[in-house]
């Protein structure tokens, strides 16, 4: 989606510029992932017009490989407002009728994009856009590389049933699970101790691993970014602090650092530990997409001033 | 409409940050008026949101009361770049299914709304949004006051046979016509030289004046801006040279300051000098709203600096 | 007053832009009351120039209506400098022989502006601006509509003593007075404990309500907005803790939020809770004048990102 | 005097932003002679506050030395609109009661301020602010060192009557005279034809030169500076063509060109040609203050990109 | 090369922000050609940090691959300032030691990169850099497909003699020289004569074309830029208007326009019209880097406003 | 060095403007000594170029009078990224081959510059320029003034044992040596608590005074800057805590003001209280210089809002 959002921080009714950005969680995982390293692919639907094109640029631009299908509809659009307490951040989604609404199985050739990707991920958000985005979500999931989901339930587009009707048939082709405490309990019905419910879901649905991201925090104050990822035998947690200035993309950015972790080879723990330090470093800028180098990630060099 | 475009005179492929601002023929038209000093009104549809507000907002500060039904649906928008030649100027417009596409007549007090108005005035632009706009300009367009209308016909919105379509019942409500040469002669069939074909007019539909507005010139240059307003033994015509920034409005600047100085008891000569310098003056700066001071038009003093 | 600040949030010495508002205590509470829903007006004198016009700009997209004496001065100006500790927030006044100095009860059709309003407010520190101000104040504050005052002192406006001479033949025409608890103890002379002195105050003054509105909390950190109110019966407390952007205009929006919840009806714990949230709210943005929607203010929703 | 333009080009009724920089005449005039290479001083009176404080940061960082005395007083101020046609350029001017209104001789040490100074330059803008100012030029303009005067009459702040009282006294005391056009004819009577009438003023007041500046053209399009200087034997003029971004300041930077260039020994003509250069430069860009080096005047490459 | 020039159009002494875009000759070329649709790739050499970085980021986004040999060296930086007449444009390089001046053929795998490539293209600024970029060039330019050269002699950075010595082991291998009247008389040394001189040049040295393109106009006018392609049989002219506000890449637009044309098989006239089109274009915006979309340079689309 | 840093607070890789200042060690320190009131000059080596002139300029505008030897080399460069936590703050030094690097003491006029000066003051960082500053330094701690120095070790421009070899001809020639702990104890091995290892300093190399400046705390958190003063008999400490924006030149701000205080007379408590709390007022907003008034450090006013 296209994201505007005021540039002096204030607010919509009355800003006199807005900053321009493109966000979305498929998206700004794939972005995430090419930071570390990953080569990453990002299919869409998008109007072949200069509103298109930023799409293309910003993808490109973060070293990501747009597959795209063109087709006449609008692009998606949000607008943000980042308000510190009491105010908060209020997003107001403009994106009825957008392109990828549109977007069927058919606009792409399946096998060949599968045939050169080791890992495929989507989210619940793209469950709720429609029939075509479904059913594509489902053609994704074919067997032959590492399937990540993430549920990521927001309650202004789905209710609890339809995001259970429309995850089901899924379940079984998803190797990889990100769930937040409110997904385990409330979507998948596994009860209110996250760690319990993952192992249950581990079972349940035949998952190589479950993935709990957690952040707590408000604009302009501290928070924490925590993940944890259970597996036969694996309990891996990690956390990391840091100043909150936008918190839209940090959970994205740390699923897409986690599967480019586990894709390149690191284990849990490391990839965990890398995940989180990325979803709080990414809440430290404006924008969706994340921008920190591998190093910033990896590196130990915590020094407040590095010169 | 929301009115955005780039903020560094560049391209929407990589504009950092978008100027925001609120758009439309009408609006235009109202604020202009009301920056003569005619108390103005203006009526839409709008959602109950913050970017509803900002309609509201941006209505007020000019000094144009707002008259809205509420809707559910999203605000209008689009997307402008302004460019010199050989670039000029691209409109994209996103406004399919916009709250005001959805305004019909019940949604109003139309006879409270008229019985306070010494004049109206709609245009053709608004007839192309659907049944419920263009039978609300029916139902505004009653007799009793002086009722303006222009054509403005635009290929991206509507075909000739179209606008001649929705204009025709129209017709016989009108006052004062805006008819560009073009108008005259694709949509009223009345030949290629605009004089006569505007007396024609005239006397076919019963109208009080035709107005016939002309401009010329392209961004970062000069240009004029004409006014011709022909009536019965009347044929008063100005123009005004000016250098144009941003050229979008500027009609509309020069149809509301016409009303307003007829409104106001001027003379057609005055109200076309006015309302040809009001139309140069709005192209000097960014925006579709005037900025100027009643005496910046009506004021003798030309000097290049006052001071 | 035409408020002045660094962009930049630098300095005055050097920053290259100013971001330009509008501000001043009795035009704030309006704009509160109005975002609340209050139809609102607000008395003034200004030049016809363009700066005052953008008085009247700013004051009509808040939604309030603007009554205005017109005179030939200059309009109030003040630079401010937004710091962090330990460097704080400067104030730099720039307002003596404003227009409004000049103002008197006879540039005003009183009676006529009596008549529709449900209720008034005036501050301390209009009555510092000099024989005319406190001569218009006292003709507004005739019996029929609920009086709200706010003694506000500031030590670079008026001496302690100057204060006490112009608030006491004010007192017997207020309903309800806001007396932060230096104005309950040094200018009424009522104690250093609040509530006594509040209950004193209700006492000795006939009073229908004490309001001490009080807030602590430095720019950059996190501060708490309090509201109390104090009356027959009634000792109604709420607070809102927030983080500080920039805190001026943060008590007038207290304080026209409460009295725009009084006059809907609300109760005074309500109003005070409504009161402390918009108080609050207003600390995390740039500009005196608050930026809520109704719903902002009144909602239960608290999570941090709503989308 | 600080001056504040709006920092997107259009007007301050909207404006979010202003362009903060420090203007005047003499100043500027200083500025530009600086940037010739020659040290330059400047006297004036200033708050001691951090309003104050920019114009120092702004006078010392343009080469120019501050001599200051302090008072308690406001700052001079003025906003300025910039627009191409038909809009122009509007100055609003809120400098009534600035602290150098209050300037006297005995606020400065002024033998010895006049015993390093080869040259001294005033205007009759400062005889207009005061019996103080207008004594303080008269101290200045002592026997010793070459003393230039510029007219630069403005009917905003006198009238022709004024202007002729106050610089009658000062006639004897020039040097140089800079008189436009507008200021040969009408302040000192010689007629409409500008060079005679220079011809008749070197003669009547026994000056070494008179130096006629003149410029034509509009914000946006292409502008001629002229400079002409007539002395015993001396016609010497030059003319430059420049693009007008800004016109506020090329007089003066043509004013302290041609001082710094005859100061420095350069012959009439070589003065003019660099006056009307660093006229034409300084309207390129914002702001009153001359931005160039010493080299851009002087150097002959005139290459379009000089790469 | 980095680009930083003033944001705010003032000058490097005191502009309080600069804009950062990149730039350089041969990418400029890869960018244009791939906004006509052509695959297109850079090489250079560049240090693995986040300047680097943004090379990478920006080369992707306007859809050229890098292919990137890795260096511990700096990035080379060009600050320019942007100023209409008199003041005109002046770059300031600095670029000495930059990661690219130490590249060589052994930093690539040159016969890949050639495998798949339909042309090539250089130009003299990059045999300036040193032995390393020259030998660079000349593996590049082995035969199997269109080798293009723009000899683009810049007097600051060599002489005539050395840009001569540096040319002419190349020669033999260049198929399609741009070379402008410039280049063709004092570095072919072929006479005043351009169209003579290319006929020459395409005899002397075997070329299937040779183009002359030729810019004139002032930033902030109007300017013409030209392109002829002279060829056996062939003498292609097309010229396109367009006003001026950053005249840095609009050679390198129209050459790689053309060059596109011509490998997607449009005929020299085409390619002409369109080079010269895309050349104007980019003088319209800020930045080195060609913005438009393919139709905005084919399309015969005039109008001023596009909606 | 100039110094860049993105505007938005955002990252190097796609900023879109950089804020442009100027920084460095001894100029900051010399330009908050010259806030506090005390007449400053630095010498250094710049080319005679715009970027040159911006030095002085900048230089200039903070009361420092600038001593320049011009060379023909480039201007040093340090890009900044300031990130909260887990971010932090990157500094990308290019000043390689910069003007001072080639800076000698025959460029100067020694003697003269230090005939009047009270104090001289240099770092650990000149040292690691080259053999030119090394000896220029060595010159300029000629007996006659109080000198002051700053090991300021910094691990990326020099070795631990490379650092040793620098410092230890010139540890016989200062009075007042700045020494962190990490400087006290891998620099002069003199232990790890810092008081008796700055007791032992004082004795081993006849010292006046050894300070001992610490600063703690994180970009959008609140820190703690102190300092502390160890003489004969003295053992002055003071702290201030502050908010962070930028922590770039905090240290070199408590320098100033420490230096300034002393060389007025002050006593090292005063002087230490002044220095901390200036370096925690210069963490309060971006850029390396300090833009306080003398009475914003020396006040006692510690109001948050100042009115």
């Amino acid at each position: 989606m296209l994201r505007l959002s005021p540039s002096d921080g204030g607010a919509l009714v009355d800003c006199p510029t807005l900053d321009v950005g493109i966000g979305g969680a498929e998206l700004n995982v794939a972005i995430a992932a090419s930071r570390m390293g990953m080569a990453s692919q990002w299919l869409t639907r998008l109007p072949d017009s200069v509103l298109g094109d930023r799409f293309l640029t910003h993808c490109r631009a973060h070293g990501v490989e747009p597959i795209v299908a063109t087709g006449p509809e609008r692009v998606g659009t949000y607008f943000i407002e980042i308000g510190a307490e009491p105010r908060g951040v209020t997003v107001t989604y403009d994106r009825a009728d957008s392109a990828f609404c549109f977007a069927t199985p058919e606009h792409f050739d399946i096998p060949r994009i599968l045939a050169g990707a080791s890992a495929v991920f989507s989210s619940g958000i793209t469950l709720t856009l429609g029939d075509g985005p479904r059913e594509l979500v489902q053609a994704i999931y074919a067997p032959g590389r590492r399937r990540y989901f993430e549920i990521n339930h927001r309650s202004k587009l789905a209710s609890i049933d339809e995001m259970k009707d429309w995850l089901e048939p899924l379940l079984a082709n998803i190797d990889v699970l990100f769930a937040s405490p409110h997904d385990l309990r409330d979507i998948l019905g596994l009860g209110d101790d996250p760690v319990p419910a993952a192992e249950k879901a581990l079972a349940n649905f035949g998952l190589e691993y479950v993935v709990i991201p957690h952040r707590v925090g408000r604009v302009g104050g501290v928070g924490t970014n925590s993940i944890r990822i259970i597996g036969e035998g694996v309990d891996a947690y990690s956390e990391c602090e840091g100043r909150i200035v936008d918190p839209i993309g940090a959970g994205d950015a740390g699923a897409g650092v986690l599967i480019a972790s586990l894709e390149q080879g690191l284990d849990p723990q490391q990839a965990a530990d890398y995940a989180a330090r990325a979803s709080a470093w990414v809440q430290t800028h404006s924008g969706d997409s994340a921008k920190f180098r591998r190093d910033e990630i990896t590196s130990a060099d915590r020094r407040r001033v590095r010169r």
